[in-house]
């Protein structure tokens, strides 16, 4: 019996979470509405942050939730790929076609400036989402140069860091505009590049 | 002595106009706190609002100051270059060393992601600088094929909106990471890419 109910509470806890996503994702994780959130959730104020230590808590918990379905989108057909040239190219375009189902845009984008100042703890989770991201791209490097697809004198650190700040500013650019060139034109430039200097050429 | 009534109108107003950029691009130019703006200027609300059609508008102006002082930052050495390619150069370099006077960071990185949804005045303003700063760069890339500095089948656009892209996602990222390295990366692909694939190479 305490076990269901425990699993109940657990349960409106990812309910709040989902539901703050989505309206922080789109209005900001430092300025979020409880009365939004009241409404999108049928809760009232004590009914939400009796789940959660904090509001500084739920905004960072709800930063988590948008960026996993947004990691999600972007690792679509990654798991088919062998080759990881062809990954880091299939990264670069999910990141560009496929939009997450968390409405508003890239969370880490949104936190990246919404939480420069005020919430450290949304910033840490931020800044862990950011380390992963890289991490993930950097890893794919690292194998790809150990399976002698991509060339050793190839920088981890450095390509990674060249896709993720190519396609967010680009984002940032397709956001204002609302259109997709930018996106488009960082898309084509990463994989003439990856093809020209990451690529590792075959000789016979 | 109406006219130095007038002077003194538009001195307050400019006034209220630094003080809410600078509070603004630090925190939000949507959820500009008043009472900061009046705490700053010394100033109660109708002396303040008198000033502005709306909250909006003063947002927008506000914008516009901050990024005035963003491209005067950016333009800096700008005027004594002769050569295109070496403009773009430093054009790149600048933003990654060059501080504006406003505090708070990048001014159209801000507002894109601020002015998503809400204040539509801002958000055009924003597209606009955005415009203004792409036109600038065209215009060097076209000049400098002109004066044969530049490849022919150079697409300003396209240089252009990777140029702005990775400046502004590496800028993002080092504002997470509160460090320069992804700003550097940047700097130095594009460095290293204008002079490979931009720069017109002298046939004799």
């Amino acid at each position: 019996m305490k076990e269901s109910k425990q699993t109940k509470g657990e349960q409106t806890r990812q309910r709040i979470i989902a539901a703050a996503a989505s309206l922080f994702n789109r209005h900001g994780y430092q300025g979020g509405s409880l009365q939004d959130l009241m409404k999108a959730t049928g809760l009232e104020k004590g009914g939400i942050y009796r789940h959660f230590s904090s509001k500084e808590e739920l905004a960072a918990l709800a930063f988590d939730h948008a960026w996993h379905e947004a990691v999600e989108a972007r690792q679509q057909k990654m798991d088919i790929i062998g080759n990881n040239v062809e990954k880091l190219k299939q990264l670069i375009t999910n990141f560009v076609e496929k939009r997450p189902s968390i409405p508003g845009g890239c969370p880490l984008l949104n936190t990246a400036v919404d939480a420069d100042d005020g919430n450290a703890l949304l910033r840490e989770h931020a800044r862990k989402a950011l380390k992963g991201w890289r991490h993930r791209i950097e890893s794919m490097i690292a194998d790809g140069i150990k399976a002698g697809e991509i060339r050793r004198d190839v920088d981890g650190r450095r390509l990674s860091n060249l896709i993720i700040a190519s396609l967010e500013g680009a984002l940032m650019i397709a956001r204002l505009e609302r259109n997709q060139q930018a996106l488009h034109d960082a898309e084509e430039h990463l994989h003439r590049y990856i093809e020209a200097e990451v690529r590792k050429s075959v000789s016979f």
